[in-house]
């Protein structure tokens, strides 16, 4: 398992924004928005128990996502992912 | 059991907010509001043991939700809540 | 004991403030502001071991505040508030 | 030991900035800024285990702290403290 | 091991920002961005296993570190850092 810990956009000179999404049980979900002025970083809590991949819509900037892989899961049963349109 | 980790706004043209509800225990509560400028997302520490239902007040994008099943319910008694007017 | 986890505005058309105080101790104690534009939310990691009374300055919206009892508390031993001048 | 868990603002008429440092180990180190339009509290996850005197450079208002005490230390051996010029 | 938990800038009179890097396993990563006006503070949830190199960008003003060591690491098994562009 791996837990995703933030999440903090790169050097930029044009302010722009990120919309991050993590691709699963093939879905494809929102996570969060950085943005050069307001939020340049973000702060996860998210546990992943199988293959996912990270996407975000920055055609300027790089982002950077930091996390952990966890060894033994426990207390927890599956990842519920819900959009809510 | 469910933990409810975060919320995120989806891809939005238009600057919007998202007030976002829990109704349960026959209450309608607000858990907090999106929107596109300062708060594209969100972190929760919310745990439910009982039915709830989700909703938000955007018109023009989703929000998604993230959270996971928690097996083994310890230290809580319940979970108040509480609108003070 | 209860443990205060997050605070929400609930909807407002006015542009407004809310500065939360608990009174506890017979000292009535700033824990955050709230505001629709800005901090429309906030999390808490507050522990209370006696009587408290949660209070706000908004006339206009309500605020929700959100938490759980915890059973046994341990590593714990009273809260110290503090008011800096 | 003691951990400080959050800071907010009191009320405040005028827009006004708070920085608060922390004076121990015979350094004076910043641990956050307040302001009542952006940052009208803050969460904290620090820990001291030696004396330690907080301050803030604000004229017009208060900052209210928070924390408890911790009785058992574990997987802890010290806090480095570490300003970056 | 060290756990980096949070990063806040100096006194400063210029508007100014400052992007954080930590250079480890030769790779120079960003892990946040610290500005006066809109995030003059940020919560880490980082641990490091081995020597890093933290770095910023500001020429005016110094940014503060705060962490602590961590003597038994467990459910962790090496931190993988990300650049998405």
């Amino acid at each position: 398992m791996l837990h995703l810990s933030q999440a903090a956009l790169g050097e930029s000179k044009k302010s722009d924004n990120a919309l991050m999404n993590v691709k699963i049980y093939d879905q494809k979900l929102a996570i969060g928005t950085l943005s050069v002025d307001k939020n340049p970083h973000i702060q996860f809590d998210l546990v992943f128990d199988k293959e996912f991949k990270l996407s975000h819509t920055s055609k300027t900037t790089s982002v950077f996502f930091t996390g952990y892989k966890v060894e033994q899961p426990f207390e927890e049963d599956g990842y519920p992912f819900l959009a809510l349109n």
